[in-house]
């Protein structure tokens, strides 16, 4: 049985389990390749205190020999459901199942519905995120391509450095975004591009762009744990990383935005500490 | 006028001031040197992400390197007090005043120690500053009790202007103290008065004095900003690190535990960008 399961091998899951590890728990981290974590594809990362001017997958480097150093324990593997057993929780990964006292979700943003192109080009003119990648647009043309209002925020930032910015959102009504930002309408069909992105095609229509940003909604983690409560579309947790199952917690970009690894680094180890502390009260109760 | 006004220079301060400074927000952090850090004292951490097995004061090296290399701006000095003006904020730092549209708190673990009196005879006796408002006690009689090797600058401010100085250091080492001021020893334990200070306590003797000031590392938060919501000793704030004043935010040791800075500088970075999307919205509903 394990003390504390952790599902993502992200920042958020590295942290919680270095903090887990740290505390003497046993711990596994599930989770798939970081070659398919967002950060990996990330040319830059310069807002994580005390390491500037990175590379995403440099970073990853740096974080997963910090939990290899500590001897965290790895198993590859997406874990496709977790089953509340009353006092602990049974996980299925690709049909191998773990029991473990506690469990750390840290997926990330769930990916869905990709745009023909968009898989190929991320991290070459493609991007999930305006506000973390727009400086590598400056005077340049960009469109973002927005699920949710947020994007309003990427649009906003991405005006005042880019040269020229088209807006298309995929929901319902724009709230505020700068009169200078063009607005579209229409169905994006594919990016097009040689090695970088070099335009997009909406309906009928092309036009020229050097970079595209996919503002998208993070999927439900329902699936997972059924039952789990949400906000809006990602898991609700409290200050304490608490979800409304107890001894599930939730960090990272899983719990919503502001989608950074720092902002993910802290939740994690805050989730593990706080698990931690649950262990402790389970161990007191047992006695 | 400033976009941000960061108070506190330790981790969740600085990881704020980056994220503000990359989104190309006007920001000054107002602090003391880290020396005076916990931080300052570990002899390692080891449980921040990417960074393994650190020692404290190295860690705090590479964050101001970070800090500086994005040409972070920095005022020392403690921030006595922060008055809400409408739609900005204006901060009295030992008597020099900045005017910032917002302001995260990240004064660090707060040492809640009220001396029985301090609150109730603030500015009645009581102040937090000698250099700013020892010219209202010319000719008469006064107490500093210090925290820190800074409060010797206020004694040897006082000591010129002062018929009679005290000194009750509360740290290691005296540095340069005016030999005309009268050290002690002991521990304060009640300050005496009827509608104005009049007098001291220290362990069983007592002393006529006309003013005691406080010179402490930081000055209580509850006393920074009158009216902060308060969660036990630790400023209330929710998951977007918003407070009860719109455009005042908290990150760090200051919103509670646990105490570490992998948490202070997660939700040092939360605050900035909270902070940058509330000026966008200031700026658009200006328009």
């Amino acid at each position: 049985m394990l003390d504390i399961a952790i599902i993502g091998a992200g920042p958020a899951g590295l942290s919680a389990a270095i903090n887990g590890v740290i505390r003497n728990k046993k711990v596994i981290v599930f989770g798939r390749e970081p070659k398919s974590s967002y950060l990996y594809k990330a040319e830059k990362v310069d807002n994580y205190l005390g390491m500037p001017n990175i590379s995403g997958p440099k970073m990853i480097e740096e974080f997963l020999n910090h939990a290899k150093k500590l001897g965290v324990e790895f198993h590859e593997g997406r874990t496709l459901e977790v089953f509340p057993m009353g006092n602990y929780y049974t996980l299925n990964v690709e049909n191998e199942f773990f029991e473990a006292k506690t469990v750390i979700i840290a997926t990330g943003i769930p990916k869905a519905n990709y745009i023909p192109g968009e898989k190929e080009f991320l991290g070459k003119g493609v991007s999930y995120c305006g506000t973390c990648d727009g400086p590598l647009y400056r005077g340049k043309t960009t469109m973002v391509i927005g699920e949710i209002e947020e994007a309003e925020e990427d649009v906003n930032f991405l005006q005042e450095i880019c040269d020229k910015v088209y807006f298309l959102p995929t929901y319902k009504e724009i709230k505020h975004v700068s009169p200078k930002v063009e607005i579209l309408k229409g169905k994006p069909k594919e990016i097009l591009g040689d090695n970088f992105v070099s335009g997009i095609r909406i309906d009928d229509k092309e036009l020229k762009v050097d970079g595209v940003f996919l503002i998208k909604e993070t999927v439900p983690v329902t699936q997972l744990i059924k039952g789990l409560e949400m906000e809006g579309k990602t898991i609700k947790v409290n200050r304490r990383q608490e979800t409304n199952f107890p001894g599930v917690f939730a960090a990272g970009d899983c719990t919503g935005r502001p989608f950074q690894v720092t902002k993910a680094v802290g939740e994690g180890a805050v989730a593990a500490l706080e698990t931690v502390s649950y262990l402790h009260k389970m161990d007191i109760e047992k006695k």
